[in-house]
C-alpha cells in the first residue's frame, strides 16, 4: 500500500526549506497530490544538570515567529549541510545555552510532522554539563533556565509546554530515565 | 525580545499548505528572514478500548510519502475550514478507524514544528469506543490495530514509534492517565 510517484514539481527553494508537489498513484489506482516540505533535519537535547532528585533540565524560552509567541522548549537546532546529528547537538547546546556536556546518549529519532514534512529529529540526552561563555546564533535571542522534576510536572499540568519535541523530551526524562 | 515584521512575501499557495517568507527585525536591530509554512491545524486521538490492565490503544499504519516509509501513528487529521477541533477528531477517528467514542476529553494542545510551521495540534483522549462500518478518506489507505500497554512499551523500546505526536500521545496514555 505504498504510493507510486507519477510526477514531482519543485515549487519553492528557500534558505532553510524547499517545497515540492508530488503526484502519486495509490494502490487502488486513484491519484492524488502530496505537498511536501523538505527540511534538512534537526536535533533536540534533553540537557540534565545534576543527578537523582536534585536533577534539573535545561529549557530555553524564545520567540517563535511561525506561531507568534514565546515558547518554552528544549534546546534544538537544524543540521548544517553534511553535519552529523551528534555534532549538531553539541554545537546547538553550546550556541543556545553556553553549555557543553561530558556524557551524550541517543534517546530517540522521530519525524515532527510526517504527514507533509521530511523533518527527522534526533533526540539526545546530555549529562555532566559545563558552563562556557555564551555564543549565541546570529538570529536567535534565547533565555535559558534550569527546571526541577517538580517544576517540569507543574509546567506540563498547566499546559505551559506547547512544543511537540519538548513534550517528547520531557516525558523521556520524567518517566523513562 | 519578539520580532518586528518588516515585510512578508507569499511564495506558495497549495491545496493544504501555504508558504511565506517574512523579513523581521530582532530586538538588537539585526534583520533576518523566516520561512514559514502555514498549516490549517490538526488533531490527534489517543483512542482507548477497555479499562485498566486490559486497555488497548488504537494505532494506524500508513505510508507517509514525505518520509517514504510506513509509520505507526495515533489517528490524526487536518482541520477542514471552519471546523472545530473536537468535531474534526470525531470525524477523523471514524474515517480512519471506523470507530466512534462515547467519551472525549482534551489532553493537550501543542505545535508540531514551531521553528518554521504554524501547525497547531489538538490531542484528545477518546474512550468507550464503538465500531462502525469503515468510511476511509479518499486518499488514505490505513491499517488499524489495537495495542496493549506492554505492546506499546515494547514498540517504544524498539524505536518502532517514529512520529512525534504519537510519542506524545503514547506517553500521556502510559504515564499520566
Amino acid at each position: 500500500m505504498s504510493e507510486k510517484p507519477l510526477a514531482s514539481q519543485r515549487v519553492f527553494t528557500g534558505r532553510l526549506l524547499k517545497v515540492r508537489v508530488d503526484e502519486v498513484a495509490l494502490e487502488d489506482g486513484r491519484c492524488t497530490t502530496r505537498e511536501i516540505v523538505e527540511h534538512p533535519g534537526a536535533v533536540a537535547i534533553v540537557a540534565v544538570h545534576g543527578e537523582g532528585d536534585d536533577a534539573q533540565v535545561v529549557l530555553v524560552r524564545q520567540f517563535r515567529k511561525a506561531v507568534e509567541q514565546f515558547l518554552l522548549e528544549i534546546p534544538a537546532g537544524t543540521l548544517e549541510p553534511g553535519e552529523e546529528p551528534l555534532a549538531c547537538a553539541q554545537r546547538e547546546l553550546l550556541e543556545e545555552t553556553g553549555l557543553s556536556a561530558q556524557r551524550w546518549s541517543h534517546l530517540q529519532t522521530f519525524y515532527t510532522a510526517p504527514g507533509f514534512c521530511t523533518e527527522k529529529m534526533w533526540l539526545y540526552l546530555a549529562q555532566d554539563l559545563r558552563s562556557h561563555p555564551q555564543h549565541p546564533e546570529t538570529d536567535e535571542q534565547i533565555e535559558v533556565g534550569f527546571y526541577s522534576r517538580s517544576q517540569v510536572r507543574e509546567l506540563l499540568q498547566t499546559h505551559q509546554i506547547q512544543d511537540a519535541k519538548t513534550l517528547v523530551g520531557i516525558f523521556w526524562w520524567l518517566y523513562t530515565l
